[in-house]
């Protein structure tokens, strides 16, 4: 294992971190220097001190790793994957410690104080999770919360394609990266030029982000800073907010929620086929399966959630706690909502769901599972792999009475290698034990004080969520619920499975594994 | 589709039944004709009525397949199958209706005034389930009692291995039949010679058979009845009991544990290894994988199970209601027959472990699902296929940081095939998929009429439960719970589970597909 390589990079991204940091302070010092209260004033030396840590530290990183061979084999980048993420997410995890330990006196108890609460919700941002530990979410000074959005936005598609896009160093590294980053069947044209590539997907991602803050600015009530924080928390498929009820804070809005609904749904489509567009390839990107099936799961999805919720005789509760009729158009407009927003991942709330009919709530956890496309930045299973498997499951069925039909398993007109079939089959089935496994543990730690409220349902659904990079879940994490109530070690196995989803599992399980760490 | 030799096939096996059936009424006529109760005597005319019906029926469907091809083809086999199982429930079931519509008046409240009940009853023996829906089991006429036990006994090994064996018509069908019902790398030496073995098979089961009612007769203090019925459910990891508290109402004979525990290791064996050792093949048997992590999986899960019991402060609750200190040995003894009794999927029960703490419940609901070996008469995903779909799975991790190194996935010296790889794999997925889906739709159906007692924890267990043929649950369907009070829906759904479990899935996912039924 060439450590220094991956030191070198790694340290480059704390110098990254650490400049967007130093960038957030000075901003929020030149914008508020003439009314800053003490909250803000904690934030702003928070970000500062963190940010100047952050950059000696990558500067020793890049110092150790000056040295030694810059080629980036496989093992090599699989841990500078997990790597950025892990570390990535300490670093960011830091401002929040540090403005609850300057600002708050001894004996306060804000969730804050606890450093692994902090780790729990930078990892919650970096995978674009969305889970948070925070119940006032509002009592944040605007730099952390602004802080808070950016990791989804770095996060999302982000921290990858830049390190593709813009760090030099990697060269054959970049490749090999990018292919952990988006497994399942790649769209055709991606892999050749990759750099080339991932420069294209970051214009792309910029390009919606400007689009998103524009409309939201311009076509609704919020504010600039709201705008900006919703619109990274969105194209990210995150969902931190900056109010307290989330997006359900701007109710009396409907525009809100469109322009949310339709920023999701963009940005759980593989980034790749946007790449496609801009070359004008239309008929391509169309006949694509893969968004086909996403959108026809999206809207037979919504459709039973809508259809669930108005035949309801129960009120929907918003996330505010105020109550409305479930009337047709209240209904379609809260099913279409939750159910984009929990297909995509992104998490964002408007009504309590945990509230819903049986049926709803079923199919929403169903979605949690699948998740978006492969290449976007949404989270879950993916629904290429999804695909797959249920074809592969199908022929399996098929060869029980008809042993000497071998039909080839096709996506759209491409026909599914042996080894890709496999690959998806386990993809689905080593999601279905890590969710068995985590749901198990997160009871274990726990039950292992005594009584407590943790339970199956709550266990379970914690577990997808933050597995599949969701973010609420069921019963007490619920959409108006929080993660802050774990004991420490069940927030850090819940930090783990969000790492673990958000990096298609493999990434981080081969660091478990002795062999890896060998170099014969 | 040639239903002829179908209908010919079911048609004897309803034949078998009834005449089994015909000849437990005439026993129990001489046994009490001298004593006979309106209870005893309801019982054995519901015995004789339903024998003569499915002696007709028998006939008329002999006569209907008297013709046409003798060739039993592999999607014949597999409706077979399907039939004798789903169809052998529903006469299995008729004595059960018939003894409570003659013996309870108009307006009585026993559950098997309910056919669904009678035939979730029935479908759970003959799938060796041992799900009961009777609360005051010891109310049964012993008739019934006996037929109920039967059924177990007939599931177990016993109608695949009868129609194998006994009956005449099936040639080459035989083989067929008999590779649905062991899959799984199957122990070499088993297919060539199908009906020889068979026999050898049927030799086996009723050897143990009669042994252990020697042993329950002689060492225990069980009346000849009792040790029969309980034999009957032991060996066919069945687990219907005659007392009303299971096994457990035997808790001041420890040797009634002691001997149940050791059948019912033997039972989760492969019969096949049984027909190795009556050859000789001594050593052979001692190397066989399966067997050895069989044996690995029950030794480390009862050391889990024991050490959690006998830490927690709690008292052991006994199935008689009796509250036991958790002494180091009441902990083992507890803690090994309930983890035997729910590997093997027998569901046994001398406690209630659903008042046991976290870990002892998560490494039995995990035991549920592992089952026993291939070729036992146990149910669940099986030692074998767990092994190997791991074995594939750490294949495809070391994949990702080593893609040019293939290694071979091996089980004792044998390398698997690459299609028994991905069908070990795909069976897990299925698995998961059944249990998710199952859990989901008992969830449906119980809430279906507004708020219910089914919580997630119910559902799921008794999804796990009867999918995996075990019988008892966790909370509402635990130890000292029963099945009575789901709603009609839940239980046929119920029955689907047990019957999609019992055959190994393939067999009734089949019928749903429309290509089976198709003749091109």
């Amino acid at each position: 294992m060439n450590y220094r390589v991956v030191a070198a990079q790694f340290g480059m991204l704390c110098i990254l971190l650490s400049v967007i940091m130093l960038t957030m302070a000075s901003i929020g010092l030149a914008i508020e220097w003439y009314q800053l209260d003490p909250v803000d004033s904690a934030a702003i030396v928070a970000l500062y001190v963190t940010g100047i840590f952050g950059l000696l530290a990558g500067l020793a990183l890049r110092y150790f790793g000056r040295r030694g061979s810059r080629f980036l084999g496989r093992r090599e980048a699989l841990l500078l994957v997990s790597t950025s993420w892990i570390g990535g997410a300490l670093l960011g995890a830091l401002p929040y410690w540090m403005w609850a330990y300057l600002h708050f006196p001894a004996g306060a108890a804000h969730p804050f104080l606890s450093f692994v609460s902090c780790y729990f919700e930078s990892m919650s941002g970096l995978t674009t999770t969305g889970a948070t530990v925070l119940t006032d979410i509002e009592g944040l000074p605007p730099s952390l919360l602004l802080w808070r959005a950016l990791t989804h936005w770095l996060g999302g598609l982000g921290i990858v394609v830049l390190f593709v896009a813009v760090l030099p160093g990697l060269g054959v590294g970049g490749k090999r990266l990018f292919q952990i980053e988006s497994p399942g069947p790649a769209p055709e044209g991606l892999q050749p030029h990759v750099r080339e590539t991932a420069r294209w997907l970051w214009y792309i991602y910029l390009g919606l982000t400007l689009l998103e803050i524009a409309a939201l600015w311009v076509l609704t009530p919020m504010d600039g800073f709201e705008a900006v924080c919703h619109t990274f928390a969105t194209l990210a498929t995150g969902g931190f907010s900056t109010m307290n009820a989330g997006v359900g804070a701007y109710h009396h809005t409907p525009a809100v929620d469109v322009i949310v609904i339709i920023f999701m749904v963009l940005a759980g489509v593989n980034f790749g086929l946007y790449y496609r567009l801009c070359r004008g390839k239309l008929s391509n990107v169309f006949q694509d399966v893969e968004l086909r099936v996403y959108l026809a799961v999206l809207v037979v999805a919504a459709a039973l959630v809508c259809g669930a919720v108005a035949l309801s005789p129960n009120p929907i509760v918003l996330t505010t706690g105020e109550q409305v009729p479930s009337t047709i158009s209240e209904s379609v407009r809260q099913g279409i909502f939750t159910t984009v927003s929990i297909q995509t991942t992104t998490g964002f709330c408007t009504s309590d769901f945990d509230l819903w009919p049986v049926l709803a709530k079923a199919v929403l956890i169903g979605l949690m599972f699948v998740g978006g496309s492969s290449g976007s930045t949404a989270g879950g299973i993916k629904i290429i792999r999804v695909w797959v498997a249920f074809k592969v499951l199908w022929m399996q069925v098929e060869q029980v009475f008809r042993p000497h039909v071998v039909r080839p398993v096709r996506v759209g007109r491409a026909s599914v290698e042996p080894e890709l079939r496999l690959g998806a089959v386990a993809y689905l089935l080593i999601i279905a034990l890590l969710f068995a496994g985590g749901t198990i543990t997160i009871m274990l730690l726990e039950h292992a004080g005594g009584e407590c409220e943790c339970d199956l349902a709550t266990a379970a659904s914690a577990c997808v969520a933050t597995l599949c990079n969701v973010g609420p879940g069921m019963a007490q994490v619920g959409a108006v619920e929080n993660y802050g109530w774990f004991t420490p070690p069940t927030k850090l196995l819940m930090c783990l499975l969000m790492a673990l989803g958000r990096l298609e599992v493999f990434a981080i399980i081969v660091l478990f594994t002795r062999r890896f760490w060998r170099n014969n």
